[in-house]
């Protein structure tokens, strides 16, 4: 960690008392993070719909965006000549990229692993491509990370123990050549990942090594890959206990409503995912009561906002029976209205979960929260 | 026209010296249109990836909404419970509506006219509709519509004299229904439609009868349905001979920039058309030196912005590489920058016009526009 350079890196502010969340603040070349932090998906450059000014005002501070995308289309070079992701897209905040390797596993039509790398096809035009480690760094210093990701295998559900720990060495060797490809640059911020399956030897072996190479921060890969929920916890739980106090703590790819309340407790800093504003274009919402599905008869002639308590400009000025038929008509609007409303419900969501650890007082809000989410009112409010 | 009443309907502030060209005012239930002006085409009760608060912000003091659509999605009854178009839509200013004839013709796979109005099927789900000039009226007001239009039959390029003469008559017997139906209310204001074809003495008889029916404005329609250019102003020029002087003047789905830049000088005050909002959906975009198509492989590193003399804020934000990207994306946020440039390129420019019209400089601004529209440099800018 490049701390001592330019002060990048983790501070924890405060602990709660009853579980294992913290609030912390992550410094990057771009400003800061305030974690727990909820980080929209910008897959190609662009949040879907949203202008960086509305995600701004919205209290976004850090996007992801994915590496495999861009390097595909319109491709580093592009980004690059034109000064980076953040002049290219317009934000002036942190940027996470991931490394490509999840991209490549669920979106490729074929690939084939070696120790050297992995050979895709594209999934927009067939042609064949390789991305090894050191690529995945060099692409992503290219685009202008904030924080970076190593190159890893996400493990698939389920998996026999040989092969994931076939899979987790590889991924562990792959982590030191990431490292080494950095070098001693104080940017980006790297950060290793913690595969393993569902197997707590993996996990834990993979997690001790990883903290061995000093990254910047360790996220646990391969969960949401249809393991069980229990296994989820279990697995959550188990790595975070092998992984240092004081750095952040990246839970990929997981981060429904009820997993931010029931992470954060466990100790996770940093969330991605695509619900928020996949379910916005899908018609899916969401309110303090559980989902609210926009495309329901019952909103047809509703005058009320999606959820009356919400702040949000698509609440204080759209009834359910026009963002109903937006959707129905399938108009642009019904997109960007919805998918302001989700991230501004995710924003204030990680905003009192914040506040609920500095008051010590997080147990009780995840109870609440649960009571509310599970009293699954919202269609009919 | 009801203008003793609530001082509704049109005053001429001024006129152009060399040109028929004048500018005007136009007052609503929801506030007053400066002419010559520009309606942008909000068909499903949106105008397509914007929301009311941008359109304001880019000077749009009138939409068109299209009866048609909101007739078959979500239905009068929808919107009429809700309020009324305004408050469904959030948009507070002057609406036109269509009367949904011209949809009739161009979207239904079946329709069969006869003198009571149009048996059709809707082009969602193939169900049988009926659509009289009563019923035109009453789905207008339902709507809320600010300024309603009758219902006409467009008729097709090349007609016969007889098909043409017979249409012709017919559209001016829905045309006295409708004003019956609209009664002694002062709302909406109603406009009449001069169909004819391309038969002089059609339009000329049509002008006239419902000159004398007074109506609250006139609306040449039937044009940009496939004639020449030449045969389209020629009908323009001779329609206009034929309406009053102090009403206003409609150019019904005509709207080019160099269309605004031709008819304007005629005497036409009200423009609508797809044209900026669906070119900017499929990669073009406007500029004083012409189209520039964002797709084009020039523009794949290029750091400038659409225009660097454009003051929008997709130009002062974005470069042709990230538009471009988007628009090969896919992306949402590719039709909404695109649609605001374009926007603000037409309220900008008939603003321009306007202001040439207040000083006499119609003729020369005329010049300007085409010696620079038809240079055709925007790619290489």
């Amino acid at each position: 960690m490049s701390s001592d350079t330019n002060r990048q890196g983790f501070e924890i502010l405060c602990r709660d008392q009853g579980t294992q969340g913290r609030c912390g603040l992550i410094t990057t070349p771009h400003g800061m993070v305030h974690t727990p932090a909820f980080m929209p998906v910008g897959t190609q450059a662009t949040v879907k719909g949203m202008t960086p000014e509305e995600l701004e005002e919205l209290g976004v501070e850090i996007l992801l965006c994915n590496t495999y995308h861009l390097y595909l289309r319109p491709g580093e070079e592009v980004i690059a000549r034109v000064g980076g992701l953040h002049r290219f897209m317009n934000w002036n905040g942190p940027i996470l990229t991931d490394s490509g390797g999840f991209q490549v596993f669920s979106l490729s039509p074929l690939r084939r692993i070696s120790e050297e790398g992995i050979v895709f096809r594209s999934h927009l035009d067939g042609s064949e491509q390789f991305l090894s480690p050191e690529d995945a760094i060099r692409i992503q210093r290219r685009l202008g990370a904030d924080i970076a990701m190593c190159l890893d295998e996400c493990i698939p559900f389920p998996a026999s123990y040989s092969y994931a720990q076939e899979s987790t060495a590889r991924t562990l060797r792959w982590a030191r050549r990431c490292k080494e490809a950095l070098g001693a640059q104080p940017e980006p911020l790297l950060f290793g990942i913690v595969q393993g399956g569902t197997f707590e030897d993996l996990r834990r072996q993979c997690a001790e090594e990883l903290v061995n190479m000093r990254f910047s921060g360790y996220a646990i890969g391969g969960l949401s890959v249809g393991e069980p929920h229990e296994e989820r916890i279990r697995m959550v739980e188990f790595t975070i206990n092998h992984l240092p106090e004081d750095l952040p703590r990246y839970l990929m790819g997981v981060g429904a409503p009820e997993d931010l309340l029931t992470f954060v407790p466990l100790g996770v800093d940093l969330f991605d995912c695509v619900i928020p504003t996949r379910c916005a274009r899908n018609g899916l919402t969401f309110t303090r009561f559980g989902k609210l599905d926009i495309r329901h008869a019952v909103h047809k002639y509703a005058e009320t906002p999606i959820d009356e308590e919400c702040g949000c400009y698509t609440c204080r000025r759209y009834s359910r029976a026009y963002l109903r038929h937006l959707h129905m008509a399938k108009e642009i609007l019904s997109a960007r209205l919805l998918t302001l409303h989700n991230l501004y419900y995710y924003m204030k969501l990680m905003a009192r979960i914040r506040e609920a650890i500095h008051q010590g007082q997080l147990k009780a809000f995840q109870e609440e929260f649960f009571r509310d989410w599970n009293a699954q009112k919202a269609q009919a409010l």
